[in-house]
């Protein structure tokens, strides 16, 4: 948390620790379950290998799944030079308003009355308006970015992008600005009259389980499974 | 696979064993990826906890996690009667464009060049418009998928929603038929010149872990863990 005192000379500005809610990002219900707290919100993107990239085709919603990083306050998203997302962004054009939504599934919540069935997540809920990230510095560092989100420490460990495969990707931008949490934690939440019903009741919780690394075929026997990947 | 013989008397109308592809569910690129199977489309759709939806609103896309379950050719998104996405269907309305997406994550792949890092992935894109169910019975059935959806066989082993509860519950019914399946399987592709480099490659392969249920602390100590949680 950054606590410069503004006008001390030598030190950064401070930055709000959370994002300002907004219409979009206030919740119509449930509302106590939202967060607008920076380290919340980052967490959870980070966290998450893909996120469903929402945008408007033909005045339909469209949602795919995308390869995504984030870096400080922007968010990178990857696709191919050819694909829908990116072909309607562009130098020329005002940007594409998108929205951008990442969720992980933390728990089944079993209540003995269906009514209150339920599942524990956190979600994070970005909108705004992506760009096309033209300028070849920042390009080559969010490619960068989109591997180390893969596995941290990757990019260092592979081989870089060369010119023709930078041309061959396209990398959209999206500033986090407008941007919201929601979680659910916890137990089940019956109503009193229900505690005393002969169903079992509680939480099963769900992580995410990683299997040992499968080494490709072509690699050399005396390759070691490099330490970031023994971290998982 | 349905293999009725049409005309024969007494059979059941053949179905297709696969969605017919548009313009919107065949990929602009790899289109190697792309199935329209409808044993894989629903495998995909039925392993998921959460779907994605997609709407529009204020000519701005929005994206949220949404439970879900599937009956047949139907898929049914569960919600508050007060949240947005379902605010905006309703009986006198034309329904609401909507596109649901499912994603799984199955394994990092980390090849030898930055730019073939991928990600192993199955989705489910659904395409269509969405109607508010207003039929007590099909609203009643749903809710039972919903809940047979977080766990196989839970709706008949929790109490049945009250009139009150249903009345507060509001689900939307979404018809599969603008469908696709995309999957990326197997190991790194890396380019021919890049075999030699002295980076490990392969895939680290991923799954959902479940941990032990926790017993609410309600439960009376007797109860025991239901046979349909010891399998998951």
């Amino acid at each position: 948390m950054e606590t410069a005192e503004p006008g001390v000379r030598g030190t950064v500005p401070a930055q709000p620790a959370a994002y300002a809610p907004t219409d979009r990002t206030v919740p119509t219900r449930s509302a106590e379950r939202a967060s607008y707290d920076k380290e919340v919100v980052h967490s959870i993107l980070d966290e998450a290998y893909l996120c469903h990239l929402g945008f408007v085709r033909d005045g339909a919603p469209v949602v795919l799944p995308t390869l995504f990083a984030r870096v400080g306050g922007v968010l990178y998203l990857h696709g191919s030079t050819g694909s829908r997302p990116l072909r309607m962004t562009g130098q020329a054009d005002p940007g594409l308003p998108v929205c951008v939504t990442v969720t992980h599934v933390d728990g089944l919540v079993l209540a003995r009355s269906a009514f209150h069935h339920s599942i524990n997540y956190r979600s994070v809920v970005v909108h705004g308006v992506a760009h096309q990230v033209t300028d070849p510095e920042e390009k080559s560092r969010a490619l960068d970015a989109l591997v180390d989100h893969v596995v941290r420490g990757r990019s260092a460990d592979s081989r870089p992008a060369n010119r023709k495969e930078l041309a061959a990707t396209a990398v959209i931008r999206l500033d986090l600005a407008e941007v919201s949490a929601k979680t659910r934690t916890g137990g089940v939440n019956d109503e009193p009259e229900d505690l005393e019903l002969p169903y079992w009741a509680g939480v099963v919780p769900l992580r995410k389980g990683y299997d040992a690394p499968i080494a490709d075929g072509d690699l050399a026997a005396e390759t070691p499974v490099p330490p970031y990947l023994k971290s998982l």
